[in-house]
């Protein structure tokens, strides 16, 4: 491959005045739209500048280049010095956008969203995530580099704030990231002493360096400002391999703003119109000429472009002739870079669903091994408790700090950090990620998965052991409302199977969605068989009618999810011998039955019949789903900790109890 | 006050039985039961039974003694290990309940559950939460003794696992813990290489003891099972009072089981029939007396109860002395250590309720400074937010190192330790906690929040910048799902108040409820003024008419929540001049009026009227309120950057938009 060479230092003058220019884009956008976080641009104008310029490799031109480092601003909220860098880089980012900052339809939101700007890698804001998400592309990376030997050589960077280093998702990413020996990883912690709200000594002043080493991390303090100083460390980041690399930077919040650096009033607001103005005049720079970008600064930024531009024809030559020389791993390096799911997937899942009678978490595992043999992309972890969650891919080895050939990752119990580094792994652009644990940890998760729903990014979130009927483990584990709390996430599709054919429908459906998160809900106990076979289209519509009634239409109309269809079909078999015409509905989508045509919904749920629910959890949203005079069983309280038998008697979920409770109830 | 001294040294004979029979009563327990985790009750016997038999400050017979140490099991999955300690030690936990480990409605469920069995003293399980509820006790025990100096001498201690360690909550609350060196602050990790998946070293390799120091800890190594070394661990331990402590005691897991010991299968499985009875062959046990208890190891533990009973009595006596030496401190000391609410808290709140048109963060906090004055229990902090959200108790100084009299927290930018430090400081007994954040980040405090639900601990939980209102922070930080999805954990109240009275009522309701977590949720915009003044006891119900129609039965029913109060009321105005008969039906707690009686809810929402509901986020929730011939206004995508009003007219959020739209709806 073509070695990436840094680019020699510009004359102290020019580079001065390219820090300048990153400033006071900043300042002159955030005046303009009156909100923004100018303090962090200002403070960080000067290693960004040198860091873009010389060692970030990236062809501004085509922002997919695989073999680009990535650049992680997990300060999400200092964004206008992300978009500053993205258009004097020469990103397809003009001037007019960064003037249109933080307005309706621009494409410079308040908080980079990597679905909508390119050059983009992660959507940030929420602290943390950013710091999490590098780390997962960081192993994504890895991955990479292990499947396709010489193909790729290039790092993530990334700028990582007091904040990001307070939140516990940065600790579980650094931890495992120190684990795991990221040594294609650095991160350039901005170590401005000054929060939001005042002064960091106010709530922090732990020894971050120390920190990190414990975690096996390289770590080396500089002067944030002063350019030898910056260079030197990424000299050194460069050329470190072993261990990720954590820069400590010290740098002054709103560095030149004569008044107001160094305090927490430039954080978060804009300077005003008097500081903005005595910062022109402290640091030279025209008073009458918003967003002004001389010329030689232009210059420089496009000659950058350029080499970076032959660099990355040169890549281009490179993986043609690579490609020539390993027509052995041609098929599969094609299937992964592409993240290609053959056509006739749902066939095969299909024909993988085993036909025995366990829990759904052991049907999904199976299936999930044979989506494992035909999808290359996919790749994932657990939480420490891949045997109970049967997600690990078998025949593939561990990856550890040794190999990142292998498929399974092993997590730690760091949820979050699996969430987002996920998400991190899959914005890399060659996997589909698989995350795994308990569903009543999901909460744990959250922030990610929404950031994944926001951000459109395909992920694969398995959950096992919902509801109440995992047992004596009791009710911290028991997850009574986490399903409908996942629902609620925007543009996030939960899938809670029933059987072996959903499972296969439910990872068809995961894999072949691009464009967000899939959330599979399985059972921890032995659901029933289901009463017939389904054709997996009908399934895979994310609702369809499993059981129906015999002659006229329906009296009752069961629509249940998960362990509890098989419960309905059972007190459907009991209400038939009252001569009720029972038909059950089986939904293990609500998100994807609602995206079916009219006439698919209206003939699975007809308007005859009363209806009733059956989900052991919340029972809020199923209220519009059965109407007003429909019932809805599901479980409104914490569980309890015994035997699941014993939990499904007191709580109503066996089928002559479920019976019971509909007679009743049609009686009223 | 009494001075502790710790109990004399067993004989090394006696200990080495008071040992097993704890180990024996948890394998006992977890056989019987056929499900638990007896990894680490066997591993963590020997200092279990040092600490709880000598060190302990506590009175078995009265399980509120205010002086009490605390002890955290926050590897809760270890839970008999817990149940042994406080059956041994003569708690109200007879055999009998041990016996019925796991059972439906037994005290002795999977995780311990603090609400249910004495002595727990927090609901743990899901990990990293104890390690964070201890360090808000500690927290609060030092803000006991600044107000009340010379009463309480005691310490916060806890038990620690890897699970823990790797738990993001957990760096957050250690690196708090040690910038407020808080020395009175014992952890003992117990630290013995083995997860429920395999080897600790599979996932986790840091330096655990250098990562505490970094964060200004004081460490210490042992051998976990060396009883000389763990006693002077404890010994210098209750010397401490500079420094929180962290004790990592080398364990093996399992320890005593022949064949099973130092592996994961004895994490989270029984020992089994065959493998317990070798266990009790290697330790000398009687294979046929299940759940046996030495009448030595009875006598030891029966004769330390009776000192610490003694000394419990003793510090009456001085507490006494105490009260009558400080006449000035009386009233305080008793609202406090009684978080007494005034019994007209409601009314005093609403006399507070500013009269004028602002965001309801800026009334609600007004109602909060006078709230802080009539309830001294009233502490808390936000997460680096104080300035937004308008949470800090005014007159009163930030809580630091160097002083714990004042009422406000910087918990820093860690919002899950802030929630589960805030679950700890409510436990300990003295305060009611409140929290302070956007209601976006609610999501990384939600394990913490379902704990203080499922635990009944009062904390209230402040959530401003609620909706897509807060503008050009755009979409990461606009909570569309949050409201609904905090609505759906069970014992929950979520307020959403529309003004000034509405704050007064949900600040008045969340200090009055003693039983579990309120959320209220404010907007970062200026909401309009109401159109009448109700009153107090109406908007204390949780809903009522605001806006009643003029004569006739109503056409039109608005329910309104928060922000989109005012604009029902405005939308109402525009219909009314279609000559339609419009309600307004403001509902700012919805679980509050789900309690009220039938007929009060009837006369709010009466049947006559087609339902509109207006509430800025997902609408999932409102379809069962408003019905099948209903309409729900909100947002059911994810929101954008750009300013206030220029979201609202592109979502419809503006008077004449709502009025067009129902207008519209009207026709169908």
């Amino acid at each position: 491959m073509p070695k990436f060479q840094p680019a020699d230092a510009a004359p102290a003058e020019l580079a001065a005045l390219a820090v300048k220019t990153i400033k006071f884009l900043a300042i002159d956008a955030i005046e303009q739209a009156n909100s923004g976080h100018p303090g962090l641009p200002m403070g960080a104008a000067d290693y960004a500048h040198i860091l873009w310029s010389r060692y970030l490799k990236f062809d501004p031109r085509d922002p997919s280049w695989p073999d680009r480092d990535r650049f992680i601003l997990s300060a999400g909220h200092g964004s206008m010095l992300l978009y500053a860098l993205l258009h004097l880089s020469g990103y397809d980012l003009p001037l007019d956008e960064l003037k249109r900052f933080r307005q309706w339809g621009s494409r410079t939101p308040g908080h980079p969203e990597s679905h909508l700007t390119a050059g983009v890698e992660c959507t940030t804001g929420p602290l943390g995530q950013g710091f999490a998400n590098g780390v997962g592309m960081a192993v994504a990376a890895k991955m990479a580099a292990a499947r396709f030997p010489g193909l790729y050589n290039h790092r993530i960077w990334g700028l990582v704030s007091d904040g990001d280093m307070m939140e516990g998702i940065s600790h579980e990413a650094a931890s495992l990231a120190g684990h795991l020996r990221l040594g294609n990883l650095t991160y350039i912690y901005d170590d401005n002493h000054i929060t939001l709200d005042g002064n960091l000594d106010e709530s922090m002043d732990e020894d971050v360096g120390k920190r990190f080493e414990a975690y096996g991390w390289r770590t080396l303090h500089i002067d944030g400002h002063d350019h030898a100083q910056i260079a030197s460390a990424f000299d050194q980041a460069i050329a470190e391999h072993e261990r990720p690399f954590l820069i400590l930077a010290r740098t002054h919040i709103g560095n030149g703003a004569p008044h107001k650096h160094d305090t927490h009033k430039v954080h978060g607001e804009p300077l005003g119109k008097e500081e903005t103005e005595a910062t022109k005049r402290a640091l030279g720079w025209p008073l009458d000429k918003p967003f002004y970008i001389p010329d030689e600064v232009k210059a420089l930024w496009h000659g950058r472009a350029e080499e970076l531009g032959r660099l990355h024809e040169a890549w281009r030559a490179e993986e043609k002739a690579w490609r020539a020389a390993h027509p052995e791993l041609l098929e599969v390096y094609l299937a992964t870079t592409e993240r290609k799911v053959p056509g006739d997937l749902l066939a095969e899942l299909a024909a993988a669903a085993p036909e025995k009678t366990d829990a759904t978490r052991s049907l999904a595992g199976a299936v999930e091994q044979r989506a494992g043999a035909l999808v290359p992309s996919l790749v994932g972890g657990d939480a420490d408790l891949g045997g109970s969650t049967k997600t690990p891919i078998k025949d593939s080895p561990k990856v550890s700090s040794a190999s990142f050939a292998g498929r399974n990752l092993r997590f730690g119990i760091r949820e979050h950090a699996m969430g987002a580094m996920a998400n991190g792994m899959s914005l890399y652009g060659m996997f589909i990620p698989f995350t795994a644990t308990f569903l009543t940890f999901s909460d744990y998760m959250r922030p990610a998965i929404r950031l994944a729903a926001l951000g459109r990014t395909q992920v694969v979130h398995v959950f096992t052991h919902d509801s109440v009927f995992l047992g004596e483990d009791g009710p911290t584990h028991q997850s009574i409302e986490h399903v409908s709390a996942l629902r609620l996430i925007p543009n996030v599709d939960v899938w809670r199977p029933a059987d072996a054919l959903e499972c296969a429908a439910a990872w068809s459906a995961a894999l072949e969605r691009t464009t967000g998160p899939t959330e599979i809900i399985l059972s921890r106990q032995k659901v029933d068989s289901p009463p017939r076979k389904a054709s997996p289209d009908e399934v895979a519509r994310g609702g369809y009618v499993l059981v129906r009634e015999d002659g006229g239409p329906p009296d009752v109309v069961f629509l249940a999810t998960g362990s509890e269809v098989g419960l309905a079909v059972a007190a459907a078999r009991a209400l038939a011998q009252d001569k009720l015409r029972v038909r059950v509905v089986s939904l293990p989508c609500l998100e994807v039955f609602e995206r079916q045509d009219p006439a698919w919904r209206a003939e699975v749920l007809p308007k005859a019949g009363r209806r009733v629910s059956i989900e052991a959890g919340r029972t809020t949203l199923w209220k519009s789903w059965v109407g007003e005079d429909g019932l809805t069983i599901g479980i409104d309280h914490f569980g309890a900790s015994a035997p699941a038998a014993v939990i499904a008697e007191h709580l109503g979920f066996t089928a002559p109890l479920v019976a019971a409770r509909v007679r009743e109830w049609l009686k009223r």
